[in-house]
């Protein structure tokens, strides 16, 4: 009716259109549509940009790009903070949005933005790389705008201690292989297993199944070790995975049962 | 009764033979048989044509047999145009084989004869290379004959939204981690790690956990970096494997139920 | 009562003896013990026998043990051939016994000490190593004496056509895969992918994930290919694995229900 | 009341606070989580004093870390030692300490310290080097104090007949596979495959789909039998990995069934 309320009913369809539920409309659907696009790109540019023969050619095209980008990007993100009042938990319009700047999603947003806007006059080069990797934080945006999300939480919440036993017993396993086969190899091999930390290198890599091959045992007690270790061991680094496995059969079981229901 | 029932009828039992259903005669199942051979034998002898020794010693004969298949394979396709319209969806003479010749069944028959129809005056090696591997289609060629790809098709037909949901992860796991190691290990080995497209090469080798040890990170940080990738991706990638077991696992429990009935 | 009948006793003992059933007696158990430990030394002696230094020293006592070993075999042999008739399948004195000669066990226990006996006056040195290999065939007469047999072979058969489809899938997968990159690395690597049979080793050492780096891709279109093929391929190769799981879970709730009704 | 019912209820206290039980007071909890954590930094101390520089320049105050650890360690040893009549198996003041010195825990506990406590006045270095491996002991020391531990006992004691089994079937394995590839790869790798244990390792490292890359067969046989070999073998070097998984499922599930009916 009056200005405030037109106000109060634009900042709700703004919050909407970014925050889309499951009822979507086609509107909801086009600007998703829209940004999920425009974060692809931008990886895929980020990407393709490290390769030299590529960035030579249209590395101005980039660098355009990557501007209207982070353009859109920042217009985005001063929505977001305008209408995030809109959600019952940040209603207030000071604390509320404050509370809101420091969420997760709201965090990935800033930080995918704000290496563009910092000044490097006279800048180390290495703060510039750590840098860009911020410009990553995009492929992360991507997970409000997915289902899938959603998904990977609830397994890993619904698992959680299950995996995190499998850490404790890796963890334990990774130091006693690297302990003794330090005590094995050492001496045969000093520049390879120099210490447990460069043991662990190689154990890793043998009980992941791995093998690079850039670290290997060439004493009979060394491969022995190796041996045992191999065939114990890669049972218990294969339990995460069939844990994962079971905790996604659950979830879409889940899921079927609740789309059989609504139906 | 009159020469165009005869004709009709003609018609149809070749149909039948060339698409043998579950109730086979005898003579369904000797032509049956007899594609299934020629078709294997095809496929063996374009994979040994390519040892040199072979070649140079029998590489007479091995032309002969490929002109013999493919005047069998013409007719093949030429019988099968002919009777198509026994089928309900092609049953108009004119607009139904043009939609029978546009079906992939048909298209893969064309590409496996269609190579050596072609003449090739002084064309360029190259291409000759490539219109080659068409003689492969005729392995799918073997799909229309095998029970084993109805089979396949149903499992990953059911297992679709899943698997999608998998390659969607492990994209973005490798595009993530692929970005970490491109900056960890970039300076040390400027020629591996040379752009984040060639380190997801790495990252594919070492999360499928083949490890061939062509690239491996050599920096401290790349090694961290690359152990937590390892422990945490791999649970991942085994991922696919377990839905489709359990997949195939449900269809053959779907199949045996049926035969329960049956009997 | 007389000498026949107790002949015919000693016979049906001596047979019982030798094949131990579930309700074994002290002697059963004894001779069991007795062979299966023979059995096992012979593999040992066999494996360490290669060991240059270990030979040099110990040669001598190897060759008794040897000779000692194939005496007590031949005995076994013998006895076994003498009171087959006790089975009902090989009743008949001599076709019983020329049917029993011909079964799997009688072969492997056969081949086992057949080359001893064989004279080597002057014959090609070839010949003896394969000969050697026969010695192995001691390991398969511990498939006589074990209860893991059964299990095992239970647990194939139930699951065959499952099998089979896994292995038809698998062979389509290498023949296709492997045509691919032969076209895609022969000119880039002429001595490593040489052939398409060439190429099938790298494929097969890629898709279960081995990779021992001997030979791996190097252009960009094998690279891309290699992905792909890694990442849908494997997840075929673990079918294998996790349908012999299924299969050996479910013949150990079998067995556990059967233990459970017995006691 | 009087002094020795005091003396016993301190004895039990004591012996109640290294030994948590399920009902923890918040003391328990507090000695539990310190000799954990002295645990957790010992194992940390002795992991990068292996490092060559962080020993040069921290060493000294790793030797003092050390130190007074193992005047706790020694502390608690005793203490457990008197108080461990506290517990009935171990009641007699006498034979019960004795049975106690030699139970598994008690073991571990003393192995820990021990090595601090032996004079090295011109020992082998070797010697030496041997018993510092016993300080990594002081990982199993852990067990004593982690909920995790009983729950991988029980896995492993519900699944012993399956591994066991899975063991038997692995070994018989290896050791044919071994044989068949010496065979074939002797005469053209003599240094490699240089008798049937050094096989052996090329066998382990193969089936675990490891591949280091260190040897790999050359002859057309060797490769033919390693595809083979891998093909089939893989599967069963992957079953105790499912059968571990089913395992702590079923052990998961009891626990949550359990929790359930507390709740």
């Amino acid at each position: 009716m009056n200005a405030a309320n037109k106000y109060s009913r634009l900042k709700n369809k703004t919050w909407q259109l970014l925050n889309p539920s499951i009822n979507k409309s086609v509107w909801d659907t086009a600007v998703n549509a829209l940004i999920v696009s425009l974060i692809a790109l931008n990886v895929f540019s980020v990407i393709f940009e490290t390769v030299d023969y590529i960035n030579i050619s249209y590395g101005i095209y980039f660098r355009i790009f990557e501007k209207i980008s982070v353009y859109i990007f920042t217009v985005e993100y001063f929505l977001r903070l305008w209408t995030c009042t809109s959600e019952e938990k940040y209603m207030r319009p000071i604390s509320g949005r404050l509370k809101y700047i420091i969420s997760f999603g709201a965090l990935v947003d800033m930080f995918a933005i704000a290496p563009f806007y910092l000044p490097f006059t006279n800048t180390d080069l290495r703060i510039i790389r750590i840098l860009r990797l911020f410009r990553f934080m995009r492929i992360f945006k991507l997970g409000r705008y997915l289902n899938a999300t959603k998904l990977i939480t609830n397994v890993f919440k619904s698992k959680m201690e299950e995996l995190i036993l499998c850490m404790v017993i890796t963890l334990s396993l990774i130091i006693i292989a690297s302990s003794f086969m330090y005590f094995a190899e050492n001496q045969a091999q000093p520049e390879k297993y120099s210490s447990i930390p460069a043991t662990m290198w190689w154990c890793i890599i043998t009980l992941t199944t791995v093998g690079y091959g850039d670290v290997f045992p060439i004493t009979i007690i060394g491969k022995v070790l190796t041996a045992f270790i191999a065939i114990l061991g890669i049972g218990m680094f294969a339990l995460p995975a069939g844990i994962l496995a079971s905790g996604f059969s659950d979830e879409f079981q889940k899921r079927k049962k609740v789309q059989n229901t609504d139906g």
